[in-house]
């Protein structure tokens, strides 16, 4: 099973009704695109200075299901719309759990 | 339940021997530290230009059982030993799933 693990950091400027609606736009995602068999996208719970804002983790049966979510055309306008604009830094790891 | 997300870059002086000494290290917290309810820590798959080099993903079942997994000496012994001296990069965030 492949994992796909993005750690998001958001602009300053981006005030917190932004963030809810990225977050929002990226919780639509197994909706919308599919194709993982696990998914959790929230915010940092602020329990660590020094941490990204948002986490999402993905779980795909394999590479392949994993690249068709990459590349759906749904989900890069998600990330053109609404992640982009406000992205300040952006960690990903794809690992085999 | 309260997940714990790192995303871990390497020294480029960190040779493959150096990140396979890490990464078994990290592996051992399971045994002993423990705590989590699930844990899966492992190196980039190599899908993508740009990712950082090593994920771990572990669950929590409240945010005290983390505080005491992230305080166990054992635990920060590791991470002095085996993270820190080839530590490029650090990504973290906890989230509620």
């Amino acid at each position: 099973m492949l994992r796909h693990v993005v750690l998001f950091t958001w602009s300053d400027d981006a005030d917190e009704e932004r963030r809810e609606q990225t977050l929002a736009a990226l919780r639509r995602l197994p909706e919308e695109v599919g194709g993982m068999t696990s998914f959790a996208v929230g915010p940092d719970a602020g329990l660590r200075e020094g941490n990204a804002h948002t986490a999402l983790v993905a779980d795909f049966p394999d590479v392949e299901a994993w690249r068709r979510y990459a590349d759906d055309p749904v989900h890069l306008q998600i990330i053109a719309d609404h992640v982009k604009p406000i992205l300040a830094a952006r960690s990903a790891v794809q690992y085999e759990v």
